[in-house]
């Protein structure tokens, strides 16, 4: 399994997206093509070249963070992006992950890859790894900053291949992420959206309010793209908040209080950090494209890049985009 | 200044609600007229009524926090909240404190009290303590959920007179949460909302991201009442998970340990987890209806109640109903 990386994307490209794919290589069982500037890349891998299955492709363009997507896309057509896309679409890599500009991403997947039957808009699924338990998937985190209540059903179902699917849950509980838990409430979309969630044979608990994301109450959360961005980046701001902290963990560093230290880290405290660190986290599926598509944090360092790389391999391994294919083809069935 | 709290709302009712209305009798210059059952307030505080300046104004029904907020407000004209903002209509009260159901306060206080001339639609102006520095004003969060562009420049300058006179920031930044920086990101609502905000001569400085909320980057983020609801509670959800962490502070309880305890409190994880804790938090104030009106958290314990109360004191003592009459009553000025 070949896996395409974009190393020209994200704020610490390429150094650390290089780092992050050797480790990759090292750690699963798959290829890498980087894709990028060859002679930039060349040096930075050529000592790993022979050693690991790695191959680099060349792109001869970058679409920066601040670019607007559409015109970025249109205007660099051997962007490191579209080159990625293309060696999905053209077999020669099984899936695609990049810490790019994610409107540019998502732009190149529907122009080079096209949607699945059946899906109107595609959904950005993130993996949220706040409580213990599960982690949790939030579609649409960013893809659509407007949505129609189709389009949030269709994530739902999107949603529920890859919580089976990959994360293993049989089946997945779908919660509508809204103002509160019962019917009628919300705004007009997620009231529309709960009436016609209601006749699929989904496993749908009902609205979910804002502190349910980290309670797990729901396997699966939806919202629109607009709202599932806010709420992606305030979860990350608060995490951040919280990293300052880890001077918690340095107090105790002295070898003197290691037993308090130990201590400290039982409680649950450092485990936490780590779940709500995005830099330790992987990343998020584009899901309802023709092909595999992951997108990484833009602050994403190598340890995030292998992980994002893993989930990609998972990905791949499971069948997910098959199985969302034939899913999808087949009309919602109502329940009975 | 006589302060009406709604004894019968919220979910430790009224137990907590008259603990925390007595403690603000004694901290504060205040006199306090409870709201509810006249029989069952006159026990809990009949030791109290004499030495405090404290009333009890008989209500003899309950609106509880299930109910459909307009029907039942309709059906229960004797409600605690709808007898509070009687008391506040007729000048028998200077603001009215209320933990009970938020859309029947909102209702309530349209009905009784009605819009300040210029606002379309009032909102719920949040106060978030996440950062060291000076607390942040969330507008709407929750009080409307289907929003037009005119409605968040209205609370955009609701915000900035409230912060302004009760917070003390001179000139108060506004951000528009949004999913990236840049103009023209977002939904509709948003980019249509950036366009009017920048004409008006409010200190604006554009898009405010979710992780920008706790970086205290704008005074004021303004947002539809859905999703600053949903961001609201998702900062609740995510400060109950830290909040479980206590624990990490009993670890240290121990004498021995006492050295070890202080260097962790230290480091502003004691004060970060009593900052989010919206037990210890005060309270929403609702901007743009003729009257003040103070929403505490449903879960509110004597002290959040207390703080309430506080709050409820400095938004009478400024004046800010006045002076917000008298900015909305001027047409918007244009940016030169």
């Amino acid at each position: 399994m070949i896996i395409a990386v974009d190393a020209a994307g994200g704020e610490y490209a390429p150094h650390e997206i290089v780092k992050g794919a050797i480790k990759a290589a090292q750690d699963y069982d798959v290829g890498i093509a980087l894709v990028g500037r060859k002679d930039l890349l060349y040096v930075q891998t050529s000592r790993h070249l022979r050693k690991l299955e790695m191959s680099i492709v060349d792109a001869s363009q970058t679409i920066e963070d601040n670019e607007p997507p559409v015109e970025a896309v249109n205007r660099k057509p051997d962007s490191s992006i579209m080159v990625g896309i293309k060696l999905v679409r053209e077999g020669k890599a099984s899936a695609f992950v990049s810490a790019g500009n994610t409107g540019a991403v998502l732009y190149s997947a529907l122009l080079g890859l096209g949607r699945i039957e059946g899906v109107e808009r595609p959904g950005i699924a993130s993996i949220l790894t706040l409580s213990i338990a599960t982690p949790v998937l939030l579609i649409d985190s960013g893809a659509n900053a407007n949505c129609r209540p189709n389009y949030l059903v269709q994530f739902a179902r999107l949603g529920t291949v890859y919580s089976r699917e990959v994360l293993g849950v049989p089946s997945p509980r779908v919660g509508l992420l809204n103002t509160g838990e019962e019917e009628g409430k919300g705004n007009r979309l997620v009231q529309e959206t709960y009436a016609l969630l209601k006749q699929t044979d989904l496993n749908f608990v009902g609205n979910i309010e804002g502190h349910g994301i980290a309670r797990g109450t729901a396997d699966i959360i939806v919202t629109d793209g607009f709202t599932g961005n806010v709420v992606l980046k305030t979860l990350e701001g608060l995490g951040d908040t919280f990293l300052k902290l880890r001077n918690v963990g340095q107090v105790f560093s002295n070898a003197y209080h290691m037993e308090s230290r130990h201590q400290l880290f039982d409680t649950g405290l450092g485990s936490l950090i780590k779940r709500i660190d995005y830099r330790e986290s992987g990343g998020a599926c584009l899901l309802g494209v023709n092909g595999d598509v992951i997108i990484a944090h833009g602050r994403s360092q190598a340890k995030a890049i292998r992980n994002a790389i893993g989930i990609a391999r998972e990905s791949v391994g499971r069948g997910v985009c098959q199985i969302i294919r034939e899913e999808m083809a087949q009309p919602a069935p109502a329940r009975s």
